[in-house]
């Protein structure tokens, strides 16, 4: 065996250690969603995450993903990123449209075109609604920075043609909007695993996109309680 | 001493006795809710219930309270029962309205205006949310019969005055709606527990009032991957 065909034989291995590496951490990152959004962030350890996916060392989540804030980034990110960039495709081409429903369909519908694509039962919807609510990580690791420069732009772009309210109330009908979406696919899915029967994503994301259209462009309505 | 008064000596002490506890389970249920409210419902354990409310006993939750299905029924019916009270007698003054929006004016201000009576800090919001989120007690002990007659006669009154949708979109609007009251007073009460300033709860009830009317009322916008 000459010098060279050792180093080569090397870069092989090395290449083959770095691929099974790599199928590992995604299956435990795989493992882990599933758990969490069947049985609940904090209802899942370290350690049932490394049993579930079959792993004899307990300490390859920390070797292969790394702590929980982590691990909780690296579900997200694998979802967020395709979602972000179908909506940013999508925005760019509705730029200009005074329509503030086509903006929300830009934002709505590659969210539920994504969980459609996950098939039946996917787990994502839940994980992301309870990283949304958890009192331990809620903001902490849910956000990418193309989502919010892209949330900023739709806001900005939807700014004239929504009623001109106290920013007050503008940024609790956004907030409202956000959850309104985050926890309606959750139950869906949540619904679609238990019974087998696949959610209408496209169905999903359309009545979401108007009712939170209808959501933006209500009339501030007088009150009894008022004056 | 005459056996007339050790009998009555007897019903006093069995009386104060039955005061303590009352005040322990009280004192029990408060620490619960706003523990499950901070850490998350599956973070807490019985044993760390036990410890906050200064119990020396550890089985003081099974005897005062029962199991932690009777824990999360005690605290919510605590909060159910007055929220469904007011929202009855909004109703019954608003029959034969035809505003969708005074309906879930009904539903929603007795809502918000309790939980502006907890004050600030206040648990309930966060832990409504949570229990409506989890895998393990979703849908299971938030439910009361009078809330769903309520919820159902609620739907009758509306029905004529809101568009008329295949009846699957119609449930989507209204799991959304719920959902979006829900989740958005859990967010609230969390920014006024973390910063101190008291949440505007009319504000918040006004805004949801609005915000749900729109999507209930909104129309269903022609789509470009339809036909």
């Amino acid at each position: 065996m000459t010098a060279v065909d050792t180093d080569s034989a090397q870069r092989r291995r090395s290449g083959v250690r770095r691929e099974r590496a790599e199928v590992t951490r995604e299956h435990l990152l795989h493992t882990a969603e599933r758990l969490f959004a069947e049985r609940g962030l904090s209802e899942v350890s370290s350690r049932q995450i490394v049993e579930a996916a079959g792993q004899a060392n307990n300490s390859a989540l920390a070797y292969h993903v790394g702590t929980r804030a982590d691990l909780l980034r690296a579900i997200s990110r694998a979802h967020v990123e395709p979602i972000t960039r179908r909506s940013r495709e999508l925005f760019d081409e509705t730029r200009g449209s005074s329509d503030p429903g086509e903006y929300l369909g830009c934002l709505v519908r590659p969210y539920t075109e994504h969980l459609a694509s996950l098939g039946t039962p996917s787990w994502y919807a839940r994980f992301a609604a309870q990283l949304a609510t958890d009192p331990a990580y809620v903001g902490v690791v849910l956000w990418a920075p193309e989502l919010a420069a892209l949330l900023e732009d739709a806001h900005h772009a939807m700014s004239a043609h929504v009623p001109d309210l106290p920013s007050e109330l503008t940024r609790l009908r956004y907030q409202t909007a956000r959850l309104a979406v985050l926890h309606t696919c959750a139950e869906q899915e949540r619904a679609a695993a238990d019974t087998g029967v696949p959610a209408d994503w496209e169905l999903i994301g359309d009545a979401l996109t108007d009712g939170i259209t209808g959501m933006l462009l209500a009339p501030v309505r007088p009150r009894p309680h008022q004056g």
